[in-house]
C-alpha cells in the first residue's frame, strides 16, 4: 500500500498525515456526540407525546436497523452498525422509559446473551431462577418484558417455553437468535490422546467434519444429551464431551478446542414476551397455537388457508396437550404480520376450521 | 407536560408529532451512519500508516472517551455515551486490526464482562482455564491480550495474577472496574423464613444496613468465603447466604433478593496484560513491584520519594516472596505516567534505594 511504503521512508511524514486523519476522528466523534445529544431529546419529545401509553416499539426498532444496515456503504460491517445502533436506541428508549427485562438467569446465561443482544445495555436486566417465573413476573408487571429460549438447533424445543406461552395471556413481541457454539473438553492431556467423544446424536453430526479432520480414530459415542456427554467425559480419563460452555463450567472440564461445529450459523431463538406484541415492521412473523379436531385429514384441511392465501410457514411443532382437551397442539410460526391482508385472510379461514386457536403474537423477525 | 397535555386532547395532531420526531430522529441516523464509514475510512488509513506497528493506543483511546464524556451536554447520561463510543472505537479498530483477546473464563464470568467493557464487542475473545493460561498466550504471542481479575473489594487480592505478574516479562496496558453484585440466596421458601446467613465477614459488613432492614432477626455467621456461605445454604433449610450469581448457579439456590450491598459501588478491577504498556493519556497510573531491604524503616525510605515529588499511591499490597531472595514484595500503584516528570524523578530515586524493582507499566485509569 502506498501510505505504508512512504511511512517507512519518511517518519515526519507519517507522523504528520497521523495527527491529521486523528484530528478528523475527533471532529467527526464531536459532531457524532451532538447527533447523539440531538437525537436524545427526539426520544424525550417522543416519550411527552406518547403519555402512559406503551412506549417501545418493537416494530419501529427493527425497521430503523433494517434500514441502516441496507444504507450502510462500509468499510464497517453490518455487524458494527448493527451493534452501535442497538446501543444508540437502547439508551435513547431509556430516556422515554426505563425497561425492566428478565431472563432465564442466573447471569452469563446465552438468555442474558439474548436480552442484551435485543435490548441494548440499558435497560434493568433481571436474572429469573425458571421460564416459568419469567412469564409470571411480565404478567405480574414486575416485568415488562421476559426473554426465554424457544428453540435449539442442537437439543431442539424448548417445551416448558411452549407449555406457558400455551397457559399465559402474554404476547410475544419479538424474537432474538443467538449463534451456539460447540466446544471439545475433557480431562485428557491433549487432543491426540482422546479415544472416546461422548455427545447427543445431532452434537456429533454437527461437528463431523471437524471431527474426520481433527480425531480420526476417535470413537463417536451418543448420548442421551450435550450435558449428560460432560459428565460421562469428567468420569473417562481417556475421554472427551462436544457440549456447550456451560457444560464445561458445571464439570470442571478444561476446552481442549473451542467453536468446532462445521456450521457457523448453528443458533437458538429467544421470544421477547410481554402484555403486547408488536406493529407491522416490513418483515415479520406471526405465531399461534392450535389444535385440530382428531380425524384423519384434519391437520391438512387446517392449514389449507395458509397455502391458498400464498402464506409461508416457517415452524410447525406438536407438542402433547397436558390434561386439555386435544391430544395434541400444534405451534405454527408464518411469515408476516396479522394486519397484512393475506394473513389476516388466512388467518380468520384456519381459525374456522380449528377446534382451537390462539394467537400469540406478531413481531419483526429478528435481525442478524 | 403541554406536549402530553394536548396530546391527550388531540390524537390526529399528536400523530402528526410523532411522525415529524420520527422523520428527524431518522434523518439523524443516517448523518451518525455517515459519520460512522467515514470514521471507518480513518481507521483504515491510520493502519496503512502504521503498517506493521502495534496499532491498539490504549490511551487514545482512554483520552477520546474522557473528552466524549467531559463535552457530553445530555440528555443522554455519560454511561450510554461511554458505551457506545466503546462500541464505535472497537468497530474501527477492528478494521485496522482485529484483536485477539483472553480472558480468564469460562464465557458468563466477571473477567469476560470486563474483557467486553474494555474493548467493546469486535475482537475475538477467548476463555482461558486459568489466570496463568492467560499469561502464557500473551507472552506466546497467541493473544494480542489478556484480562485477569486484580483485586475485588469483597476479597481482596488475587494473589496468583500478583505472583504472574512477578513473573513474567509482560506489561499492564490498561485496566477495568466492574460493579460487584452480592444477592441473597437459599432454599428457604421466603424472606421470612430466613434464620441464619451465612457469608464472608466482609459481605456481612458490605450488606449490613439491607440486612437491618430486611432481616433483622437473623443470625449473621460469619465463613471462610462467599463460595463456602452458598455451600452450608445449600445444606440448611432455615439458612441463606451472601454471595455473588456465579456461587448462586454452583450450588443451584434460588435468589431471594438481588443486588443487596449498601454501596452501590462496590467494585472488581481487572488489568489488561501485553507485551507493551500505553503512553500518556492525561489520566493515568503507573505499577510497579519492588522489594526493600530487610531492615527497621527500610519501608519508609523507600517510599520517600513519592512523597517529596508529591507522587500519588493509590494501593499498596505486600506480598510472601516465593522462593526468591526476600521475604516480601511489595505492589505498588501510584498516579500518573512513568514519563511524566515528577513520576520519572520518583522512580528514579525510589530504584535507586530499593533491593529490586520491575516496572510494569503506565496506562490510563479506568473509565468510569
Amino acid at each position: 500500500m502506498e501510505a505504508s511504503e512512504k511511512a517507512t521512508e519518511d517518519p515526519a511524514w507519517r507522523e504528520r498525515e497521523l495527527i491529521a486523519v486523528r484530528q478528523r476522528i475527533d471532529a467527526i466523534d464531536a459532531e457524532i456526540l451532538r447527533l447523539l445529544s440531538e437525537r436524545g431529546e427526539c426520544a424525550r419529545r417522543i416519550g411527552a407525546l406518547k403519555g402512559e401509553g406503551v412506549i417501545y416499539r418493537p416494530e419501529r426498532e427493527a425497521d430503523v436497523l433494517r434500514r441502516l444496515i441496507a444504507a450502510n456503504p462500509g468499510p464497517l460491517p453490518n455487524e458494527a452498525v448493527r451493534v452501535i445502533f442497538r446501543e444508540v436506541m437502547s439508551a435513547c428508549l431509556a430516556l422515554e422509559q426505563p425497561l425492566q427485562v428478565g431472563f432465564l438467569g442466573p447471569w452469563g446465561t446465552f438468555s442474558e446473551m439474548a436480552a442484551r443482544k435485543h435490548f441494548g445495555s440499558a435497560p434493568h436486566f433481571h436474572p429469573m431462577t425458571t421460564i416459568d417465573e419469567v412469564f409470571r413476573e411480565v404478567e405480574a408487571g414486575n416485568l415488562d418484558y421476559g426473554v426465554v429460549p424457544i428453540e435449539n438447533s442442537a437439543e431442539g424445543a424448548v417445551g416448558v417455553t411452549h407449555d406457558l406461552l400455551l397457559l399465559h395471556p402474554l404476547k410475544i413481541c419479538g424474537e432474538a437468535l443467538l449463534r451456539v457454539h460447540q466446544h471439545l473438553m475433557g480431562q485428557v492431556p491433549s487432543l491426540r490422546a482422546v479415544k472416546r467423544v461422548y455427545s447427543h446424536a445431532q452434537s456429533l453430526a454437527q461437528c463431523h467434519e471437524w471431527l474426520n479432520l481433527h480425531l480420526p480414530d476417535a470413537a463417536r459415542i451418543p448420548v442421551g444429551s450435550n450435558a449428560e456427554a460432560a459428565r460421562m467425559a469428567a468420569e473417562d480419563p481417556d475421554g472427551a464431551a462436544i457440549a456447550g460452555a456451560a457444560a464445561a463450567e458445571r464439570y470442571g472440564l478444561p476446552i481442549l478446542a473451542h467453536n468446532i461445529e462445521d456450521d457457523p450459523n448453528n443458533t437458538t431463538r429467544f421470544l421477547v414476551i410481554a402484555k403486547h406484541d408488536a406493529g407491522p415492521s416490513g418483515k415479520d412473523k406471526t405465531s399461534l397455537v392450535c389444535s385440530a379436531p382428531n380425524r384423519p385429514g384434519a391437520m391438512h384441511r387446517l392449514l389449507e388457508p395458509l397455502a391458498k392465501h400464498g402464506v409461508s410457514m416457517t415452524k410447525l411443532q406438536s407438542r402433547p396437550a397436558k390434561g386439555g382437551l386435544w391430544e395434541y397442539v400444534f405451534f405454527i410460526d408464518i411469515e408476516g404480520h396479522q394486519s397484512d391482508p393475506e394473513v389476516a385472510q388466512a388467518l380468520a379461514e384456519l381459525e374456522e376450521r380449528a377446534a382451537f386457536v390462539k394467537r400469540l403474537g406478531s413481531y419483526p423477525a429478528a435481525i442478524a
